[in-house]
C-alpha cells in the first residue's frame, strides 16, 4: 500500500494548487496528486481551442509545477474514499493518507429539455478527447446554437464565429447575456460586440425543445421560432462533482457542494475540500454562492493547503472576480453589481467614469474604457466594480478587488496612490478608479 | 478686481486636478485656474513626442476637464501673491481669492558641469515651443548624449534611438539606470533592452565636462573618455518652483519644496500647495521624499481640493508608484525596493515569481513577466513590489500599491481574490502576486 502524508484527488486548478500549497506550507510532508486524466485541459482556455488556439493540445496544463514541487503524480480513477482507514481505493490498489484534499471539480449541468439526447447536442466536458471530437463537429457544422449567454457561452460564440461561413446563435433566458456579472449597460455593450461580430443574440428567451430526427435539426425557442441547428452547445453552468465525498459520508450542502468550514475542512476531520466541488458562501452577507471560477478554486486550494497540519489561514467568503474578452474588448467585474447589491437589500451609490486608457489618448493601444463602482450608501464602503474596454481592465478590476477585500470607503479610495504611464494607462488626472471614488464621495456628502 | 472663492495657480496635473476637486467638493464655490501657458504639455508624454507621437501638438492636455467643471481659465503670469489681502497680482490686474492653491510645479535641475551653457545642451522644459525647437535639433543631430539614466533619460533614449542613423548614449552616475526605482536585477533587464535597441549605456559614470567651441562637440566622462556629441539632453531631475510662494512669506522646507501639513495647507492659512512644488514625506517612516511624479501631484491635488473649506481628507505620505516602457517591455514599481528598504534599516523578506502573463502561455500577447515583492521581515507587511514584462505589469503594480497602502501582510495577500483570464493574465495557479505572497509566508514561517 502506498502511503503519503497528503493526498489530493483532482488534477484541475484546485488540485494542482492545493498540492503545491501543501508542499510550500509543509515542506517535510510527502504529497501525491491523483487524477484520472493523462493530460489536463486548462479550463478557462477551453473556448479558445475553437479559434485563437489551434488545437486542444495547445491548451494543456503543464505538469512542471507538480514535478518542480516534488509532488507524486498518480494517474488513476478513485473508487472509494475510506475516511476511517484514512485511505482511498483505486483500481491499482489502496493509497493511504494522513490528510486528504478533495478537488473533484464539477460536471456540466444538462437541463431537462426535450430532445437533449439528440446527436449533435454537446455539453462542455473538460476532457481533451471529447473536446477534439467537439472541435471536429464544429468545423463541419453550419448552424451552431449555444444555449446560455454566461461567460462560457459568450466566449464560445465569439471564438466560433471567427471561422467564416458559420451561423452562431446564443439563446439566453435572462434579459441580457452576462447578466449575473454585469449591470445592463455593460451587458448591452457585450451584446453589441457579439452582434457586430456576427453572433445572433436571443435574450429573454427560453429553449423549449431540441428538434430533429436522431440528429439535432433545430432549436424551438420561447418566441415560437425554430432556430436551425446542426450543432448545439450547452453552456448553462456546472454541478459540483461530489459522489466520492458523499459515498464517504462527508456532508453535502443544500447548494450541492461539499460543506467546509472557513479552513476548508469538511465535516470529516483531516479531509479538506476546495474548488468547484465545494460549497461556497458570499463575501457579502455570507449566503451560499453558486459561483464557480478557477480563481476561486485556487484561492480555496491555498487555504486548504495551508491548514492541513495546523490552522494558518481562513477564508472570508467568495468575492467573484473575473474577466473576459469579446471581439477584442475586455470585460471585467469584481464583487457585486448594482442590481445584485440592490436585490440583496443594499442601498447603493454608483459612479461611472469613461475615458481612454492611455495619455494622451492618441498613444498606441488606447481603448475607450469604462469603470463603474458600486458603494454601500450609508458607509460608502466599496461593494463592486465593473469595467470594459482595453486589456488593462483585467488588472484594473484586480485593484478594485483588493479595495473591496479591505472594505475600503470612497474617501480612502480617493487617496489611492496609483502608477500611471502614457503607454499603459489613463492620465493620473483622469484615472478611472480614483475619479469614480471622488465622485462617489460627493454623492455621499450631498446626502449627509 | 476679479474675485473667486478658489484660485489655483498652475496648469499642470496638480493644478488641473486641484481645480476639478475643488469644484466636486464645493459645487457652490467659484473656481479659477491661472496658468502662463496657452497650451499645456502632458508632462509624462513629453518623451513620446520624439518618436511614438509625431508632434508636440499630439501631447497637449485637453482643457475640456476645466470647461466641463465650470472652472474659469485665466491665461496670465502671476507677479505676486498677497497673503494678507488674499489676492494675486497679474499683468492684467488683481485677482482676489478666499482659498488659494499653489501648483507651480518644478523646473529642470541643471547641474554645475563646466560647459553647460554651450549651444546644443538642452534640459527638458515643459514648454511646447521649447520642445518643438528641441525636436528640430534632435532631428538634425547624429550623436546624442543623455545625461541621467532615470526614467526620463531612459524614455528619451528609447524613443530617439528608434530613428535610424543616430547614436544615442546615456550617462548614469549610479551603478545602474533606474536604480532609485528598481533593484539591480530589474535595472539590468532594462539596460539589456536599451542596449539591444542600440543605446550606449554608461553606468557608474560621471560627466566631467561638456566640450566644444561655442557648440557642444563632446562629453568628457569620468573614465577619461570623450563621447562625441552634437546634442546633449539633461534628464537629472527637477527643482520645486517656489519663488512666488517664498516671496509671499510661505515657509519653504529643507528639501526645497513648500511645506504643507497632511491636509496640504501651507504655513499660511487658506493657502494650499500640491504637486512638484510641494515638500513630500515618505509613506515609509515619514522622512522627506524627493519623488516628483504626476500621479503623486494629482493625489496631493485631490487632498488639497477636498480640504479647502473644511477638513475632509489627509494624506499618508508618498508611496511612489510608477511604470515605464522600454522597447516594448513594461517596467513598474510601487513602494520600496529591497535596496531602499535595507538602506532605511528594514530587515526584509523578498520573493520573486516569473512566468508568462497569459494562460496557456501560447495565447496571443503573452510576455514573460517577473514580479518581486519586498516584505518587512518581523511582520511580513508588504513594503514594495517591482515588475517587468507585458503591459499588464502597469496595473499589476497598482494592485501591489493598494496592498501596500493597506499595510497588508503576506498571509493576507495569499488570500487575495483576483480575476484571471486566458487572454489577459497568468493562470490563477501561477498568478504572480499570490504566489509571491505564499512563498513569502513560508520564508516568514521558517524563521518563526
Amino acid at each position: 500500500m502506498k502511503k503519503f502524508d497528503t493526498v489530493v484527488i483532482g488534477g484541475g486548478p484546485a488540485g494542482i494548487t492545493a498540492a503545491i500549497s501543501a508542499r510550500r506550507n509543509y515542506p517535510q510532508k510527502s504529497v501525491a496528486l491523483i487524477r484520472r486524466e493523462e493530460q489536463v485541459m486548462i479550463p478557462c482556455g477551453i473556448p479558445y481551442i475553437f479559434g485563437t488556439l489551434k488545437t486542444p493540445e495547445q491548451n494543456l496544463a503543464p505538469d512542471a509545477g507538480l514535478k518542480n514541487n516534488a509532488i507524486e503524480l498518480i494517474i488513476t480513477g478513485v473508487d472509494k474514499i475510506d475516511a476511517e482507514k484514512k485511505s482511498i481505493q483505486t483500481p491499482g490498489g489502496e493509497i493511504s493518507w494522513d490528510k486528504l484534499v478533495i478537488a473533484t471539480g464539477s460536471r456540466p449541468f444538462v437541463p431537462p429539455i426535450p430532445g437533449k439526447n439528440l446527436k449533435g447536442v454537446f455539453d462542455i466536458k473538460k476532457d481533451s478527447n471529447y473536446l477534439k471530437e467537439l472541435k471536429k463537429h464544429i468545423a463541419e457544422a453550419k448552424n451552431i446554437v449555444i444555449v446560455g449567454g454566461g461567460f462560457i457561452g459568450v466566449e464560445f460564440a465569439d471564438e466560433i464565429v471567427k471561422t467564416a461561413g458559420k451561423s452562431v446563435s446564443i439563446i439566453e433566458m435572462m434579459p441580457n447575456c452576462l447578466a449575473l456579472s454585469y449591470d445592463a449597460e455593460f451587458c448591452i455593450e457585450a451584446e453589441k460586440k457579439l452582434r457586430a461580430a456576427g453572433v445572433n443574440v436571443y435574450t429573454s428567451t427560453r429553449v423549449e425543445s431540441f428538434g430533429g430526427v436522431e440528429k439535432i435539426e433545430f432549436v424551438k425557442i420561447s418566441s415560437g421560432e425554430s432556430v436551425p441547428a446542426d450543432l448545439v452547445i450547452l453552456g448553462i453552468g456546472a454541478h459540483a462533482e461530489v459522489e466520492l465525498a458523499r459515498a464517504a459520508g462527508i456532508a453535502i450542502g443544500s447548494s450541492g457542494g461539499i460543506i467546509v468550514d472557513r479552513r476548508m475542512e469538511t465535516s470529516v476531520k483531516n479531509i479538506f475540500s476546495c474548488g468547484d466541488c465545494t460549497e461556497k458562501y458570499s463575501f457579502f452577507g455570507g449566503r451560499l454562492s453558486q459561483l464557480k471560477l478557477a480563481s476561486i478554486a485556487t484561492q480555496e486550494a491555498r487555504i486548504a493547503g495551508a491548514n492541513l497540519f495546523e490552522t494558518r489561514l481562513q477564508g472570508a467568503g467568495t468575492l467573484g472576480v473575473w474577466s473576459t474578452m469579446i471581439s477584442s474588448m475586455a470585460f471585467a467585474t469584481a464583487g457585486l453589481t448594482e442590481s445584485a447589491a440592490v436585490s440583496m437589500g443594499y442601498r447603493v451609490i454608483t459612479t461611472s467614469v469613461e475615458g481612454i486608457n492611455r495619455h494622451p489618448g492618441v498613444m498606441p493601444g488606447g481603448h475607450n474604457t469604462k469603470l463603474k463602482l458600486v458603494f454601500e450608501a450609508s458607509s460608502s464602503i466599496l461593494l463592486g466594480g465593473q469595467a470594459c474596454g482595453g486589456e488593462s481592465v483585467g488588472d484594473m478590476v484586480n485593484v478594485v478587488a483588493a479595495l473591496i477585500q479591505k472594505n475600503m470607503r470612497a474617501d480612502e479610495i480617493t487617496l489611492f496612490q496609483m502608477g500611471t504611464h502614457p503607454a499603459l494607462s489613463a492620465s493620473p488626472i483622469a484615472y478611472h478608479l480614483v475619479n469614480a471614488a471622488e465622485m462617489a464621495c460627493q454623492k455621499f456628502l450631498s446626502k449627509g
